[in-house]
């Protein structure tokens, strides 16, 4: 199976459409690539118009629901680079991924929530999403969003 | 206009100066060039040895207290590039701002505190400071700064 | 003396064994090396299978056991670098070091924390060591840790 038809499996099975706009919330652009590395923006789990997974993790999110912001997240990376590269098959390697866990005060599981990111990466890029992770308990993130990601990615040279 | 005339505007605009010595706040270096690509350490709003802005975004910082903030934190890191490069020309692009914002417990706009910051790079650098962004609230900075900011440039190469 | 003379004087010093695996807290790899590039993930300050120093720096934690935790999480990081190249020697430049600090609400002294990590990897590296640096104050981090370190590192060609 293609990186791209992995990807279309992985938007089903979460529920979501990524085809249309994925906004920005600002005057940034989505990623900036310079050379054959990628940074893409941080991504809040918006699906259109809504944030889909909003709240503090550990108090009214669910480590289950936390883990699916994540995964949203990350599929909203993945269009991003899709659409930027043609294919998602133009990854050559996805050095750094950073997870920020809108945390309530006794939640110290930011490194579960993370794994859904990093198990949705491995499974649509296969060995080229092996990647360096940091995850972290923020205080408060844009728009009451439960997680934000971002990710540094490396092209194939053209 | 030229990039540096353009800086020198803004320093005027914020009603600051930014000619004195930047100063850091430990045993760390103002920015790192490797190759071509630089990185500048997160800088908090600070002029000479004040913090002007600080204290909770959202709490006893208005949200334009804050986008002065985040602008007083670019100046500082575009004051570095400056000093490092000779000239703001010499900037290839910028593809990495992220915005650390010291949030009160309802303050969801760090998104809005961020395009300050967002705005100025435009303003200075044009098309090369377009960006991609991180911003999330954390609970606390060093020397209780409102938002501290940092980001990855890239140099022509010489 | 050796980089790796030093780093092992440094792990006597601190009272710690990096000899044992190290542990990463979830599905994603200690570090990935593209080019010379190398991304190390966010480090806790684990020895073996304990968080060595856990709890809100400036509640809890002193600001002295923050800085030893900030210096057990460098010493992960600089382990890891040391089995991927085969000596510290193979290191050209350390850009960037980002220190996440779990913060008690009125704690400002994040770059004090940091500072700890900074004047290890000096000590250890050199002027090799000499990096960017940004130090934040977050509200949880994985399993309660006081401090977690991340780094990108630049490898001498082979």
């Amino acid at each position: 199976m293609s990186r791209d038809q992995a990807f279309t499996d992985a938007a089903r099975t979460l529920g979501h459409s990524f085809d249309g706009e994925i906004k920005v919330g600002g005057n940034y652009v989505p990623l900036v690539r310079v050379g054959d590395t990628i940074h893409v923006s941080g991504q809040v789990p918006r699906v259109g118009d809504d944030i889909v997974v909003a709240g503090r993790v550990g108090g009214d999110v669910t480590l289950d629901r936390a883990r699916h912001a994540a995964q949203v997240c990350v599929m909203r990376a993945l269009a991003l680079l899709q659409r930027s590269l043609g294919s998602l098959e133009k990854i050559r390697a996805l050095p750094k991924v950073n997870v920020y866990v809108q945390s309530a005060d006794g939640f110290m599981q930011q490194s579960e929530v993370a794994d859904g990111a990093s198990e949705l990466l491995l499974r649509v890029l296969g060995p080229a999403g092996a990647h360096a992770r940091t995850s972290v308990g923020v205080f408060r993130l844009p728009k009451n969003a439960a997680v934000e990601v971002d990710l540094v990615a490396i092209a194939h040279a053209d």
